[in-house]
């Protein structure tokens, strides 16, 4: 493979490390813990897992003591996040320090790897090839959920065959979910392999009291909010465009705030507020078209707009049209089919609930006729692949139209929308990420040496310097509730949304208003690598606002 | 405004100038110049600014000689591209070194601020506040074109008053053109007002053997292909999706070339080949669809496509359809609002040509839609809002279902689209682009100061060290052809398309059979600015292949 400049310069990248993991290592274990919510059920689940402390790394006196070789293996699970590759390099790094000849495994393509026996030995050369890089190609990853005791008895076999005595799951909040079950089944029949997690999503739900931040979030924003400071640049020399730009975040709106904190955009629509003040379709579209109406007596006929890209899903009214929609096919099909194509809308408006009715009906054609068309194999409507920018720019467009007629709004409306996913999914971690993920990983090496399972690596206070960053492991069962999923109560990770009371939030609350009339662009720029400190080193701005209560630019 | 940490930082950069600018300067004159086609009429057009000779600044023994304040006015004119207000910083510390008491003003929002004498003067906050950053929010841009006797006459108003000496408009071929006919004017006058050009445009259609590149493609292009990268980084790991991406570029494929030649993507189209082959949108389609089939045989069914803007326009056959369906409808419209919309296709299918007929009837439903539904206010199509990559996909999907049915191809095919312009028009300008934009406008402003008329402000030799680049002037007459322009006869600078015997698209044609079947992404990351200097001072690919014939990554 060709190899860029940056990428063969970053190759030497040494990430930086919290002072508690370097030279000779000590544990300290805190008291027994609960978990947040569920307590009995939950420990009934997880008699042998559950309870564990709270564990912290420290530096030692002396030398590192001799061990015998730990073999490791690890698994990639879910989409791919900036940093995976480092978390790998720092268990590597940490399995080797206990003993050079201390193997690690890599399972291919995900959890479905373990279960079919598909692993490699990754050596020193593989590790150096993707040390600092973006991607989760170094072994790809997966989606299989590990969930049955068929899959963990089969997993068993090779991970007995390779003589390895823990695995490592990187993923989300489902996958650390699984690692904990996993754990504990393994515990329950004495099979002698620890199970650790380490968290991992770009969109950011994955955290906690316990777990400061998933990793990838910081690079991925930072991709996104390079690219709407760009936007925001153009539309500012311009001055002609309404930019609507939809960012990653299906689940939570944590991206679009921290991009919204990084940018100063005109506006930025948070899915949570949305579904907590029981928003409309339609009193999101006059908020954003009231902004724009404002602006533009000021002469100001262009701005930013960000959305998250769960929106449509958090809307109450839109969930329940979805919701009749569905039900409505499932028993009309036959006689939907057979209705002319031109016919299709009025018939679906005649046949809905009055409300959810007007609702269809004053959505543009295009989404109308997704909603009826595009469905999955069970019949359901696919939400995901409505496209709510453009979806918002048209009714938009449509209020203040109406405004103009009514002599409410005098100005001129073009738009343009962009989605920001793919470009930083797999993004090279910033210095951020770098250290995190490979401090997140080094950390999985020490739990596997101090014998613990059913823990996630964890790496906390860092938004001060990597020296100062505290490194541990956190029992899962900790971070356990039961909730509903597919008609049964299971034990889950719960999802973080964005808090509405937390600080990152009620400070993007208390600017919006100026923001939104005023034009305070903020242009991040490129991830920087080899520049001074603060431009290339400094966390989110939610973690900044989290932590510090103050945000620095 | 709010400052990012990178911003405030990049401040302090000192762009790198060539020795011959530094210190003392001198002026050394080559031989009277031709222009490049239509000597005779283009010598009739331009009897005081024809034939002018080639110049070079070089450094000059002594002290910088004492000399008068010259005042400069500065335009802005056409598309935001990377390094505009470098240009500008360029011609003021020009301005300034001739004399501390000479004068910047810009004219607000490009040519029709010099016509309606809306301007401000640059001062050297002002400029500060500027340095190395994107956009072109310093003054502002438009489009209006300087064409008439009568925009002339009321700009020298201004000038006069503003006691400008000369006038530097900053903008692509069109721009430079209307440059060339004002300082002949000028001049024919007696106004004692010289007008220069700067080269810019992101396309990188605005180049010839006096001008090696315009200002901002280099920095667009590198922003491109970090998304590109990073596309084919998620790419790889996923191993899923085909991407299809669009990139600026729709008179020329010099942008998609350049990424291509970045980041080694499966597929790239250059617009050139496929007119010059007269390729038909089938020839297209078959030609990707191959790719992907060869690919799938490997068992990889993913891939990257990348797509100039302007693909369409070069399809003979496409340009075929849409002249006769304007030609069509202008005679036809109302019995073509008559035909009820779900026979409208049926209705234009039978209407045309057999020949366009066909193609028309294989467009996917949404672009025969646009074709005839979607026209400007002259009646005809629209060509530049069909998404091109989401027709290709289309078709390429359906293409590859009808030799799945035939046993031709045994894979699987899904599809995400991207689309990247305005996320490059106003990125902060890389080195190279704040280095050459820079040298551009303190070229421009010795240029002033040797009392040239009718130049183009030219920098060169630029795949060197900066030092060694070579500052000049280049008379505009000398690019002038004749060329038909709303059916006249008009002077315009040629515009630039990818040649298809130069080094830059013959070294893609030679590696492309290999990058389609096998892997070799290359992932050039962000724009780095503090590095070493092989990642931060590169050029583009296209540059170091038509200088040195050869490619360094």
């Amino acid at each position: 493979m060709t190899k860029s400049a940056l990428q063969i310069a970053r190759t030497n990248y040494v990430p930086k490390m919290p002072e508690g993991l370097k030279g000779n290592v000590k544990i300290a274990e805190g008291a027994a813990t609960e978990s947040v919510a569920d307590q009995k059920e939950i420990k009934e689940l997880f008699p042998n897992t559950y309870g564990l402390p709270i564990v912290t790394f420290k530096q030692a006196e002396g030398e590192i003591g001799a061990s015998d070789p730990v073999n490791v293996g690890v698994i990639l699970s879910g989409g791919q996040a900036p940093g995976g590759h480092n978390v790998i390099a720092g268990i590597f790094d940490g399995i080797k320090r206990i003993h050079k000849d201390s193997k690690l495994y890599g399972f291919i393509l995900g959890p479905s790897g373990l279960i079919d026996h598909q692993y490699k030995e990754l050596t020193s050369e593989i590790i150096d090839e993707y040390r600092n890089t973006g991607g989760f190609d170094i072994i790809g990853s997966g989606r299989t959920k590990l969930e049955t005791k068929e899959q963990f008895d089969k997993g068993l076999i090779i991970l007995k065959k390779l003589d390895i005595k823990a695995l490592v799951i990187i993923g989300g909040d489902d996958s650390n979910t699984n690692a904990c079950v996993l754990a504990e089944y393994y515990k329950s029949i004495n099979a002698g392999v620890q199970v650790l997690g380490c968290p991992k999503t770009i969109d950011g739900d994955l955290k906690n009291d316990q777990i400061e931040t998933s990793f990838g979030f910081d690079t991925a924003c930072k991709v996104y909010s390079e690219l709407i400071g760009n936007i925001q640049r153009d539309c500012n020399s311009a001055r002609k465009y309404w930019h609507f730009i939809k960012v990653m975040g299906r689940s939570a709106s944590h991206i679009a705030l921290e991009c919204a904190l990084q940018t100063h955009p005109n506006v930025c629509i948070i899915s949570e507020e949305v579904e907590q003040k029981g928003l409309s379709l339609d009193d999101i579209i006059e908020y954003i078209a009231g902004v724009i109406a404002k602006r533009a007596e000021n002469g100001l006929n262009f701005g930013t707009v960000i959305i998250p890209e769960g929106l449509i899903e958090f809307i109450p009214a839109m969930k329940n049209l979805i919701s009749e929609l569905n039900d409505f096919l499932a028993h009309n099909q036959e006689e939907f089919d057979l209705v002319r194509r031109s016919g299709k809308r009025e018939y679906i408006i005649s046949k809905l609930s009055p409300e959810n009715s007007e609702i269809y009906a004053s959505l543009p054609e295009t989404v109308a006729r997704q909603l009826t068309l595009d469905r999955d194999p069970h019949g359901n409507v696919q939400v995901s692949l409505i496209e709510t920018e453009k979806l918002l720019t048209e009714m938009v467009s449509k209020k203040l139209s109406d405004w103009a007629k009514e002599g409410k709004y005098k100005g001129k409306f073009a738009s343009i929308t962009h989605f920001f996913g793919y470009e930083g999914r797999c993004a090279a971690p910033s210095n951020y990420d770098a250290d995190y993920c490979y401090s997140l990983g080094y950390t999985a090496s020490m739990l596997v040496a101090s014998g613990k399972t059913g823990y996630m690596s964890s790496v906390k206070n860092t938004t001060a310097p990597a020296a100062e960053w505290v490194a541990g492991g956190v029992p899962i069962t900790m971070m356990l509730n039961l909730e509903r999923r597919h008609g049964e109560m299971k034990p889950v990770i719960q999802k973080a949304l964005v808090k509405l009371d937390g600080a990152p939030f009620l400070y993007y609350k208390e600017k919006r208003e100026e923001w939104a009339i005023h034009t305070d662009y903020v242009y991040p720029g490129p991830i920087q690598y080899f520049g001074p400190t603060e431009v290339c080193d400094q966390p989110s701005k939610t973690l900044q606002l989290e932590q510090t209560g103050k945000i620095t630019f």
